[in-house]
């Protein structure tokens, strides 16, 4: 009844700090805070370009993608950089600057984070 | 690399039918109609008060909840009936009326998906 396990996700915006988030969603009712961290999370995964968009990065040989190796998803270059820059502003995708480029690389632990708050009981 | 797997949503909007739907976000680049079914999903999570309360009626004794049950969200009635509603017209809730209340309860199965989609390969 009370395994109570607090996950962490990274905190949005880009802050490099980890702060605890989140118990799962199966466990007791989420505070307005948890609530409010971890619903940006899933919002910016809640448009169907977005979460193209996503998968295309996550999927990417070496886990990184910049703009120029993304093209097949039906949408612009600079609509891409707008969602990719939504993602990071949620916290989803970090980003580094190498030459002209920006590569986009997924936030592992968040996506872990995201994936255990999801998690039903092994006995449910 | 192809260690592929397909994973089954409940289709939204209610159906009773299962669809296959949707490989890991790290497998590779998801299909527009993928992407479509599966945002609608992390939009209907993707609002700090509407998550709230699916961790209520997801955490409630017995997995489910009637609005009767769900008092200290801090909203009224008619906007918990409200978002329960949008909950289950994504696919993330099912409902059954007894008596004077609607009980709402979550589809595991959607749940399920849903965090597989965020898990990342094990050895990544």
């Amino acid at each position: 009844m009370s395994n109570a396990k607090v996950l962490t996700l990274i905190e949005p915006a880009g802050a490099q700090g980890v702060a605890p988030c989140c118990p799962p969603l199966t466990e007791r009712t989420m505070t307005a805070e948890e609530a409010q961290t971890a619903s940006r999370m899933f919002k910016a995964l809640g448009d169907p370009v977005r979460l193209r968009l996503f998968s295309a990065v996550a999927s990417h040989e070496g886990g990184e993608a910049c703009v120029c190796d993304i093209s097949d998803v039906g949408v612009s270059q600079p609509t891409v950089s707008h969602h990719l820059k939504k993602l990071k502003e949620a916290g989803l995708l970090t980003s580094e600057r190498r030459g002209t480029w920006v590569y986009y690389r997924v936030e592992p632990s968040v996506l872990a984070a995201m994936g255990q708050l999801l998690t039903l009981p092994a006995a449910a």
